[in-house]
């Protein structure tokens, strides 16, 4: 480790500033010094991912592919050096850190397959009719192409799955976009280990320098001027609704506008229904003292908002929740920002008029770790005070109680975009709540039966993503191989010479790719 | 005709505000009077259209199919008056109102083809696996799913094919999206008739009152209104960059930003490479006289720069397309608005240093009409004078005449983002010049062989948009099936029951779509 910038294929540490990490167990800094990123380095970068562009926008799916399997198998070699770094820069468990190690390995080598594959350019193609009248008909070809370098922001709660070789990046490098990081300072140490596997994975398969660069920064500035800048064609996100929408201004105010994807906040609502709470109000309590505390609650998805109407099995669920999540240890954030921010926004909700406090851990806490809290309030309430609305981002959740169907349909209704919102129902139920399943539809971007947001399958049916400001742009998911969708743009080619054509919609089709083919999805030569 | 609104099924004409709109060729104003919309009518129809969407979004593709075949039904029905109030509105000849009543038909015909075929929807599935370890896999469905109410803008230059029923309203009303239409002012008489279509067909077919309104306005308020409401959800645009730079910003700057579709500006470049000038200079500067005049040059296609390599031939050509351009007749533009804009942008290019001015019609024309003008500068001069970037809207073209083949690459990667770009070679010559095909795909949406820029086919291969400002979002086109994907996002449903899932993703697979199920593309049950 050096604590360097990588400006394309060379270590670079030009600037004055420095910073350091943090081990929340330890609840000290950690050694390494990390190099701020300097206005000339940024430059650096941004020209060098320019230049790579013209060449790595024309890399086969074959050369792509390679590239990706290399970043996942140098991620591996690095072994057990960056477990340790990411756990000493996280707080977070060795089998947290080889898990996401194995969901960021599987979603490199998907994008892999994906591009090998190659049917994802979605070829379509019209073929000339010169004798239609009153005029010819031309011969059109249509296929996605990559839109230009993208910046990806790190994100805190995912140092690998979605920061440095995350799903953002995989996804931009897939559809030949080159990416530049901007490593999230909490974590530097684990995003330096990883930007060297993909610029020896870069350097080993071939690909043009520039491909590929990371750039540490403790403030905004970096991020700032990597945004503004003309080269830049799109930006990747995952954080706070605050820097979230504050690169979405930026980018929005540009000369040239780009496309911003960021992940952001939720509170992804559950509502429990009537005859389900009857059936087994106990074990759900279990159950969500458990989503609730998972990974201290650090997940986009964790369920920071119940909704049920008031009955007694509601009490007694509420009490349940209490009283399971007070059994459960208290455990560590990823770094003071977060459980300072934990402790405010924790605080902030509970000192909102009529919120009862059902559990607040009382015992005394080590520092960096977070007290597990659940609070209720009505109905009433909650419609009449936006700031409950707000995510508490930690091991917090608030159950509301609402006076009846009506008013829970109101409540869902007037919520902000989430990226999941979870019914929990009898069997034969549901079906009598159409209206309370249609608001929440058009509330989120993933509806779950009897089960837990936390935890996002990476598939391609998953959508993680949702109205704002669980995303800022609904019609794209941050997860699944269709996320590439958000680094690319269709393009045609009108009459164009077939040994000019990209192989992709050569008459021959000698990747033998699927094609729309005048309306006919085909395999095969025209 | 009124000159009212359509708030949602009924007819209302309550502000104080009326205008009227102009005949071109008689130099006067139509005699109708219309009703700018009121505030209280503008929040009435977007009331009317978020109560809609609750209803319309679960319409099967069936009934919308219906829907919107019945539109292009009713249009037909309004048969002469509908073309003669066109002519008087627009100046523009009888034929092209047919041809493009006749293409605004098509476009609902083809969406309620796709809508009543139904795997638009992208239907995706990814099963169960519950003994798969660590964890249990859930089962994941996705399918596309309507962003809400929609507003589009009417362009001035295509009445009917991208205004009231166009392809923006016809893409949203076929995803599930209620619309509002903010009418264009100097058609207001042709969008009432439309508009009338659409209500008759809504009525006929059971649509729930709000799926459609139409909105009067000459200035800009009702448009700020419509774009600022909460319950807009999603906004199309076919204008000026000015108009839809604005309207961005709106969006951008609400509580919650929506997207924007804006398809804006372009000059079109088109390179001429040197042995076809060879060949053919002189037909080449026939076609493109002719290209350029098109529509007095009111197309957003329209070819407003010719690049070049010094030479004789290149001085020929340019000496031909002027003396050909000379002996077209003039032509009516659309309203005075439009010839106001022609003639200071054009006077401004004119008035640019070492602008060679090759032919500007000389004689008188009648009020309204635009003198064709063709106009020559250095590679150097173009270079250095942004002003000469900037479109002229009307019967314009500048041909830059480079030094060299590096300064015509340096030219293409510095224009702004373009809806074309064409090259014109001999047919191996093409292959010579990989670095200016690579530049010119990079600046447009769609590259065209041999051709002229102008005439856009409606089919699922074109792509009508392009890099800022072409468009506001480069990820979408305005044109062809693939344009409903503007209005939509995608959606996830987990462990959902069976019978509570939409037909699109249900075991049985009742419309007998195609599927991606554990990713293999299928049709059948699972």
């Amino acid at each position: 480790m050096t604590g360097k910038n990588f400006i394309g294929f060379s270590l670079s540490g030009d600037g004055n500033k420095t910073f350091q990490t943090f081990n929340p167990i330890a609840n000290s800094e950690n050694e390494q010094l990390y190099f701020e990123a300097s206005d000339q380095e940024i430059e650096k970068s941004i020209t060098l991912a320019n230049k790579a562009f013209q060449e790595y926008r024309s890399c086969s799916g074959k050369e792509k592919a390679n590239f990706l399997n290399a970043i996942a198998d140098e991620i591996l070699a690095l072994d057990d050096e960056l477990i340790q770094v990411y756990c000493s820069e996280t707080g977070l468990p060795e089998g947290r850190a080889k898990g996401e190690r194995g969901r960021t390995i599987f979603q490199l080598r998907s994008f892999a397959e994906l591009v090998t594959e190659g049917s994802w350019v979605e070829a379509t193609i019209d073929t000339a009719v010169p004798d239609r009248t009153p005029l010819p008909k031309s011969d059109i070809r249509r296929m996605n192409i990559p839109l230009g370098p993208v910046v990806v922001f790190g994100a805190s709660n995912f140092p690998l799955a979605y920061s440095t070789a995350g799903g953002d990046t995989a996804a931009a490098l897939a559809g030949g976009c080159p990416v530049i990081v901007k490593s999230h300072p909490m974590h530097a140490g684990t995003g330096e280990l990883v930007a060297s596997a993909i610029v020896k994975a870069a350097q080993k398969t071939g690909m043009p320098e520039g491909v590929f660069s990371n750039l540490n920064s403790s403030g905004i500035e970096v991020g700032v001027a990597l945004v503004k800048h003309p080269f830049i064609k799109a930006v990747g996100f995952t954080g706070s609704i605050q820097g979230g929408r504050a690169l979405l201004d930026l980018a929005s105010q540009r000369e040239e506008p780009i496309p911003v994807f960021a992940e952001m906040g939720s509170v992804n609502p559950v509502v429990i229904l009537p005859k389900a709470l009857k059936e087994r109000a106990e074990s759900l309590a279990k159950t969500y003292a458990s989503s609730i505390t998972l990974g201290t609650g650090q997940f986009c998805t964790n369920p920071g908002l119940v909704l049920g109407i008031e009955s007694d099995e509601l009490t007694e669920f509420i009490q349940s929740l209490g009283h399971e999540i007070l059994q459960i240890e208290p455990s560590v954030m990823l770094h003071p920002n977060i459980i300072g921010a934990y402790e405010k926004n924790r605080d902030k909700a509970l000192s909102q008029s009529n919120v009862e406090i059902i559990a607040d851990y009382p015992k005394d806490v080590q520092p960096n770790y977070a007290r597990q809290t659940i609070t209720t309030v009505k109905g009433k309430t909650f419609l009449e005070n936006p700031t409950l609305h707000q995510e508490v981002f930690g091991p917090f959740s608030m159950v509301v109680q609402c006076e009846n169907t009506e008013e829970l349909e109101r409540i869902i209704s007037q919520l902000e975009g989430q990226l999941t919102g979870t019914l929990i129902a009898d069997n034969r139920e549901a079906v009598q709540y159409p209206k309370i399943i249609a608001a929440l539809q058009n509330r989120v971007g993933r509806l779950i039966y009897n089960g837990v947001p936390t935890g996002v399958e990476v598939c391609p049916s998953m959508v993680h993503g949702g109205p704002y400001p669980a995303s800022t742009d609904s019609r794209f998911s941050a997860v699944g191989i269709h996320s590439i969708q958000r680094w690319v743009r269709p393009f045609s080619y009108q009459d164009w010479p077939n040994d000019l054509l990209p192989d992709e919609l050569k008459e021959e089709n000698p990747l033998n790719i699927s094609r729309t083919v005048n309306g006919q999805l085909i395999q095969g030569k025209l």
